[in-house]
């Protein structure tokens, strides 16, 4: 095994350790068996618990966001159905993972805002930059006429991503999908198209 | 210090710490050096750190409810004048807490659901309690022709606990009022007047 690979493989025990346990309750033997890595091994590329946090929350985020901006960017596809492709392959994953585990980013970003003011940073910039290609999607929807032009897509946007996360807490609690299917009908059967219905 | 009182300021440090530390990561000797009571005394009102963890969820929640019930229930106020009076006094709280803090069932929610049974059940009633104070609510409103009759009150109840709860995560990590602010403006001045409008 070489070096490339014991570092992912630390990255990656430690994404569905904390995701699932949370970063104060995942401990670092925990990681080092999972990734099946030499103990040593763990310092030699972090310093610390939190440099390994950071690391796998970088790593996360440069994962899902091109994976988040191809869904909703894809010009074959009309932008509000860009933005129910998304919700709907979530809501996939999400089933798929038993309703466990939920957003790493929103269980990060519920543990450590309080606590450790470089993770709440970083987090922030994270929230940000998805709200923003909510927003982005929502211009083009508004450009291609499928939203009033007086819908504020920032706004919008911002309301999106946190009731997202919100769909996806209440999931977790209920062990049931139905928060999230909730949320993704409220959005396209009552908000949207009544925000749409106003300039009619 | 009788009995009670040594039991009452141990639940109080409990719900401070935990609420913004989270439960793991709150240590015993902490909430008993908070509380200012004897080391010995924890063990003789709580079997263990889960039956305290359980009794400070039982006490907020028994606390909440009530204050909660009074303002969604007001019959001298207006339904929908209620409902916005119960986010407008969340939103002072929680800038009085310099948006630290936040939830603390939805933080336990987000910590707890994967973790342990007991608890994910416990919040999960607490929840579903809430959102049947803001489905009575909507009910009223509905009864009182603030909203249209065929409003889903409950499907909007729960969308509403929900997305309040994302609201409060996202002021947790961008340390700004502002998302709780965008909600309470997105749910009264697009959400709740648009669904009305629908039916004019």
């Amino acid at each position: 095994m070489n070096k490339i690979n014991t570092k992912q493989r630390l990255i990656d025990s430690g994404i569905s350790l904390m995701k699932e346990k949370g970063y104060h309750n995942t401990g670092l033997m925990e990681i080092v068996k999972a990734a099946g890595v030499p103990k040593g091994s763990f310092y030699h590329f972090f310093a610390s618990k939190e440099a390994f946090g950071l690391a796998v929350l970088d790593y996360y985020s440069d994962e899902f966001e091109p994976y988040m901006v191809a869904i909703l960017t894809d010009p074959s596809v009309p932008p509000l159905q860009r933005l129910h492709n998304f919700f709907e392959g979530g809501r996939e994953q999400l089933l798929g993972d038993s309703c466990r585990g939920g957003c790493f980013i929103g269980n990060l970003a519920q543990e450590l805002s309080d606590q450790d003011e470089v993770f709440r940073a970083s987090l922030a910039v994270v929230l940000q930059r998805w709200e923003q290609h909510f927003a982005n999607c929502l211009r083009d929807a508004i450009a291609q006429g499928e939203l009033p032009k007086d819908l504020d897509a920032d706004m919008m946007g911002r309301f999106i991503i946190n009731s997202w996360e919100g769909a996806i807490l209440r999931m977790k609690v209920l062990k049931s999908i139905e928060p999230v299917e909730g949320f993704i009908e409220m959005l396209f059967t009552v908000i949207l198209p009544r925000s749409q219905s106003i300039s009619e």
